[in-house]
């Protein structure tokens, strides 16, 4: 009675094959995950991103922002930024902080921006195509707080920081790290930028970032990642290798250090992330349309700025556009209001031929069903939307206020099973299978059949955390819940971490700057 | 440092937004979130289905599976069926069961099946619309055990059963019920589909079913059904107002009662839910295409046969194609091959213009972050896919082999998530809110502008178990997670059931035959 098909009352011959079904218990948790990990590589979107709204109601998002920028305008706390804006053209109002742009300055600038590059990673090998059909992957980022079954909740430290670099660097699915994974506190904050991008730098060989909080960070950090890769600063300027997350202080501002960033980033040929913190309701609209105008407003200024200072820089469209729950003030992330956001922000984005930024993000405490959920629906909303560049791909929690290793692991099983989703399907006459159905024959089993047997090994996603044991199995094991298995994942992942070789000159190097930028006193800092 | 934006390093601008939100802990459980519910009503699909193959892919599937039903046929286990179909054209060996189909015939056949048609709930306001663009959501249904928090794991029963339909009943979002949501195995065999039918015709009266485990339990059901209606048998043929779903008994066979079952439900013009049951790996080909194509010709046979009983009558084309993990044997479900699936079994329904069945499904043992990731693997599947009919849309846990309470209300409040976002956005002048934007202006905060307050209470989905406190009131009230929230929710919708109102002459004489049936003994049994 309890091994039975899915739709059937009891005791039809198509029950059959589900006895033999979920019988198993073959698969154990000491197969060695790690290394069955699918290659690092970049998936390719393989369809028409889905289109929420029509080319005529894009328009009006478009046009509705473009009388933003002009009839309100935008408040540029710097005041460099500002006269290299009058400089370009806008409309600067000598007694406030407040840029208005000409429309067609603004599409001038923005169609100056290019739709593709490449963004290099330390090694070669983790150099990254963003734009165009490809997707890349990202870790949580600025967390400041880390959660794990083990040790509960704490703020975020060096060790904590280290080992979700680690994870991160192990998973091929997580293609660079856009922040912080958790934020080092530990670290004073004149010299965290230097041992956090150290550490960064050598525990991981994949694309990093910096946060834009004052001019020498930015400098810092861009020189850095020239000795880590081992460039001159020429090549740097020709090879964007860092990323930088310019939020806007929505509504429709963009403050002095996110302004320095731009300045700094953009001047040397590296990568900004244009993206307004648009929450419906609270610093946005209460709409879901007017957010997105808002978002695409903010998200336009800034990219205008990049090219006011490098035309031709990289920089990418970012949306986060959600919202508030009314009830609570809470932010609400993973929402059907957050997925469709995501799919306007992509038609935008290819409306300017931009790489098109969002996230993996959700808003539960706990790594429950609605973490899963949540995390869904943003996910499909960045696929589907047709995302270049997907922040906060693996660990997000809490709204981002907290990171979590073992949601990073489930979301690295995602991630993996999106790359598979998003491979052609294999239409060959063999695949198609007509010989091999006349073979086994109505009632037949293809469990043994050649055609399966030839196929098997490869042909399905192999998850990492999914348990589809059956019921009996899975209660002799404890009944573990995703949560738990996610755990023993973490340790495996951790156990089989290797530190990537690095050129020792070029470790000496870094290591030499970091010890002098120290020396030197590190940044200054207001806090 | 708690309350900081998602992507922000230590004291930015922007994190002034994120101290007042995450701050709040006003909405509490006790808010009536059966009376908030969304009224019943089908969502529309409002985009274009995700296709995932060409078009010239497509026909390579469909080619595929005519050469198949051509060459090697299927097995029809049922004299009267065969007879039929011989008939009809077919060419049936007359040594064996084997039907071989010439493909025009199939076509011609299929041609005749309705593209949309109406189904009749037991009361006018329960109709629903299937195909087109319409979309109508399932509860679980044929589920042999039950799980839920305080009960842990036990074979359906009874009580159980009744327990499910009043969920179902008082969830605005589940539109119909195909089938028992758990089995009801402490009623005898031989009576139970006439006390399981009118303990749905009397604690619901949304669109039900009947399973096809014999020719007098479809008789009874159709009965049963035209009593509860109070219409006659001529308005009961005019009338779709039954569903079954006719699993194939994969591969490429129809066993006796379900052939009876299409024999019985489509000469009294009702709904047949054409089903393969197409694991690849096991009861189909270990390719996803070869699946497709297995599925494909025994969807198109089984409708075949529908149409030849009774040109014209209602038919769903359903998918339920997935894989079995190669490593235990056991079957997955939401998994990205699922999703595919989905797709393809979508354009082929489209191509055919019949409407479209799929599911939510899902394989965890547990309702963790496996069964959210899962299922929406599997929801996005079915929406993006254009499915017209989601079965289990509400409900379904372990690959089917158990119904969860807590499951379904977590699955409504998904399906709740899934009808918002198929609304069309508001784009007017005011949702674009430029006038709005230019009130608040830069720097300024809508949380209190006229602009939200005359929005903010239906702007934004409002969930059931989705909980968004900031992390200090959760922990204060004991960090409760999905599965424990959605418990609280379990008593709150059975508390708010009302059993619907029924015409007392009707429902006397429902129950005079329903008696009448008992005490002839039922049916046969052979288990």
């Amino acid at each position: 009675m309890n091994n039975r098909a899915p739709e059937a009352s009891a005791g039809l011959p198509e029950n059959r094959g589900r006895r033999r079904l979920r019988g198993g218990g073959r698969r154990t948790r000491t197969r060695d995950v790690v290394a069955e990990q699918p290659p690092f590589a970049q998936p390719s979107m393989r369809w028409k991103p889905v289109e929420a709204v029509s080319t005529d109601e894009l328009e009006a998002i478009h046009l509705a922002s473009l009388r933003v920028l002009k009839e309100t305008g935008m408040d540029f706390l710097h005041s460099e930024a500002r006269r290299l804006l009058a400089s370009a053209g806008a409309d600067v109002d000598p007694d406030s902080e407040r840029v208005r742009f000409d429309p067609d300055l603004v599409m001038d600038l923005v169609a100056s921006a290019p739709s593709e590059f490449v963004l290099h990673g330390r090694e070669p090998h983790r150099d990254l195509h963003i734009g165009g059909d490809s997707v890349a992957f990202c870790s949580v980022a600025g967390a400041p707080n880390i959660v794990d079954a083990r040790g509960g909740r704490r703020p975020g430290n060096r060790a904590d920081y280290q080992m979700l670099l680690r994870l991160a660097q192990t998973a091929n699915s997580i293609h660079a790290l856009p922040g912080y994974p958790v934020e080092p506190v530990d670290i004073h904050p004149s010299i965290r930028h230097l041992e956090a991008i150290w550490d960064a730098l050598t525990l991981t060989d994949k694309v990093f970032h910096v946060y834009s909080l004052g001019r020498r960070c930015n400098l810092d950090a861009i020189e850095m990642v020239r000795i880590a890769r081992g460039v001159t600063p020429e090549e740097l300027d020709a090879q964007p290798s860092l990323t930088s997350t310019i939020n806007a202080s929505s509504p429709l501002r963009y403050d002095h250090p996110m302004l320095e960033g731009i300045l700094e980033m953009s001047a040397r040929n590296q990568v900004t992330i244009m993206t307004p913190f648009t929450l419906a309701g609270a610093m946005a609209p209460v709409t879901l349309a007017g957010a997105l105008v808002q978002q695409n407003a903010e998200a336009l200024a800034g990219i205008a700025m990049t090219q006011v200072v490098r035309a031709g820089s990289p920089v990418i469209y970012g949306g986060f556009t959600s919202n508030v729950d009314m009830r609570s003030g809470s932010p609400a992330f993973g929402t059907p209001e957050y997925a469709t956001a995501c799919l306007v922000g992509g038609q935008l984005a290819r409306r300017y031929s931009l790489p098109y930024r969002s996230s993996n993000v959700n808003a539960s405490n706990a790594v429950d069903a609605q973490a899963g959920y949540e995390s869904m629906w943003a996910l499909w909303g960045a696929i589907m939307g047709g995302s270049n560049f997907v922040m906060h791909g693996a660990g997000w929690m809490e709204g981002g206020l907290h990171a979590s290793p073992e949601k990073m692991i489930i979301d690295v099983d995602l991630l993996h099973m999106v790359a598979k989703f998003l491979e052609p399907l294999d239409l060959s006459d063999d695949a198609l299978g007509v010989d091999a159905l006349a073979e086994v024959g109505p009632g037949g089993d293809f469990f043994v059949s050649p055609h399966t047997l030839s196929r098997y090994q490869t042909e399905f996603h192999s998850p990492l955390v999914s348990d589809w044991r059956n019921w009996e199995t899975w209660e002799e094991a404890g009944s573990p819940d995703a949560l738990t298995r996610a755990t023993g994942v973490v340790d495996q992942f951790l156990a089989a971490y290797e530190e990537p070789a690095i050129d020792d000159v070029r470790r000496d190097e870094l290591r030499t700057f970091v010890d002098r930028r120290i020396a030197d006193g590190g940044v200054e800092t207001d806090y």
